[in-house]
């Protein structure tokens, strides 16, 4: 199989996104193609100062790049010649079986949705991250986790079907377990949107469709591993990210001042402080390889934006189960059964 | 002043919310009145190992009790006897400046609506909590806490505008700032109803309503202490309340275990843990003194329901300048403000 990444995306672009595609061309048994500016990404595998096989790598030349600041819609139409859409393209064309972009976020959604186009009857992709639970060291699917403020009550149907399938495909999670988090754990608790996702959800469990869903989670319980899937809009999953990256700031900090005071012996408070900037760190994507977008006809995975040549190896490791285990096409077959429930057939 | 308490709600009902009130009858100027059974109250205050001026403090005998399990809404209406429906009736009816209870969360809601009514033109009352800020030891208002599942964006204008003037009474803030919370600070961010808010709280930002309106803030600014009162809907602010309380505990097990695995010394283990532990039990609201129910024609407060006697001293305390520098007026006086910026005058 052949493995698309925006060479040009990120602000370590090009050199690091190169170097960690060259580092794990040797490593894999897929091609790699990257796309961007062919004489930079030249440079940029010439300067390598390791041993490794460069037939393996292709570059699809792009002159243009989109840059962090722009507007997502605007340029992905506008910039046709860019990196990320020319990746895009190519996915679509077959010319690969996986893209990866440590781009523009918003292009990313926005090119996915507009070149690839929506898996049939998936009315709106999401973002899927991992969710790292300190004690365990387990990983929860947090589904999604920005993507869209509003939504339908079916679209969190969606999120629990694709979540689960991302979970059993590429976390090999045998039957996981889903969450819908709301402010109690009772079925009658939350808006009217949550209180017919409930509903449907409940059908969906019955039907087989997600019978690991566990009903309403209390957000106390989602930094303890409540559950494998954790579903909610993506406003929520963006509060429930950025509870957790400054819960582990504000206890760093208080740990740092016992250290000061003579309270926390240094030993301690170092080792403790290093596990907190792991989870803190574990939030840029990186160490837990990348987000998938679902949803999208094609495998696509966004990048954090500060992403080294080391988070690019981990992030194509992290992806080719997600396009071996032809995650995509098995999201597609699920809308049959997603539209009876939704229907109330 | 004359403060009353339900005597009756609560886990620890009646003998030591009884109790809190004799302890601080003493120690303040105003009068107690004690809503309940006659003969359970007087047996508990028979029951007190302490001096203190019985005087201070006297009885309304309310045959019946609203548990924590019976539906808000009937429970209000058909227990009239009840110890909350006979105190906010007291409170009504000028017998009295403030209501405090331990009781049954959605009936004292309930109970706020029904019987004093809402202050003209606030549309949804509100729970305002205290939300402790580890690192400086400072507190943060966080309204809605999760009474309102949803809303329009006026009414986060009015969250804003009560928050502001508890802060400014009641914690001796200045000029509190305030916070949007949302998925990103630019103005553009959110649903359509975060959208409408932002513009709305600008507006009421340049007319000098809400002085210190900051924007969006997002929920990893939360716990660093961003903000005097964050404004949210009450599922944003539960998950909010919730997120900390579960990674206070995520990390409080991940010290034990390190502790255990004798990374840790344990000096530093159980100081660091208490700490945590203080932050979690900050959020069963007794340290932190009661939630004011705030948009109601009354000073309500609702302590949580397994407050001790400490809890319902902390709470009286917390609660007198509420009541003495009349916040319920001032948030009355506020809706002429708030409706001009609500019709774009």
């Amino acid at each position: 199989m052949r493995i698309i990444i925006d060479a040009m995306g990120g602000d370590h672009a090009p050199d690091d996104i190169v170097r960690g595609a060259a580092e794990t061309a040797d490593l894999i048994d897929h091609e790699i193609v990257l796309v961007g500016d062919e004489a930079r990404v030249n440079a940029a595998l010439d300067a390598a100062d390791f041993e490794y096989d460069r037939s393996k790598l292709s570059i699809l030349h792009a002159p243009e790049v989109i840059e962090t600041g722009e507007s997502p819609v605007k340029a992905v139409r506008r910039k046709t010649e860019s990196s990320l859409v020319k990746g895009l393209e190519a996915l679509k064309n077959g010319e690969g079986d996986l893209f990866l972009s440590a781009g523009n976020s918003g292009a990313i959604m926005a090119g996915g949705i507009f070149i690839l186009g929506r898996i049939e009857g998936f009315e709106r992709p999401a973002i899927c991250s991992a969710y790292p639970i300190l004690e365990t060291g387990a990983t929860s699917i947090l589904i999604d986790s920005g993507a869209n403020a509003e939504l339908r009550a079916g679209n969190l149907l969606e999120f629990a079907v694709m979540g689960s399938i991302y979970a059993n495909s590429v976390l090999g999670i045998e039957s996981p377990s889903v969450g819908l988090v709301n402010m109690g754990t009772e079925p009658g608790k939350g808006s009217a949107m949550l209180k017919e996702a409930y509903g449907l959800l409940t059908k969906a469990k019955e039907e087989g469709l997600v019978p690991g869903f566990l009903g309403n989670v209390e957000a106390r319980d989602v930094p303890l591993g409540i559950c494998d899937v954790i579903v909610c809009d993506g406003l929520v999953g963006n509060i429930i990210l950025k509870m957790t990256e400054g819960m582990a700031l504000s206890i760093s900090h208080l740990i740092r001042k016992k250290f000061t005071e003579g309270i926390i012996p240094k030993m301690g408070a170092v080792l403790l402080n290093n596990k907190l900037m792991e989870l803190k760190k574990a939030f840029d994507y990186q160490e837990y390889g990348g987000a998938p977008v679902l949803g999208v006809k094609g495998a696509v995975v966004k990048m954090h934006g500060s992403t080294d040549a080391k988070g690019v190896m981990k992030s194509i490791a992290r992806a080719i189960p997600f396009m071996e285990n032809r995650v995509v096409e098995n999201i597609g077959k699920s809308m049959a059964e997603i539209s009876k429930i939704e229907r109330n057939e």
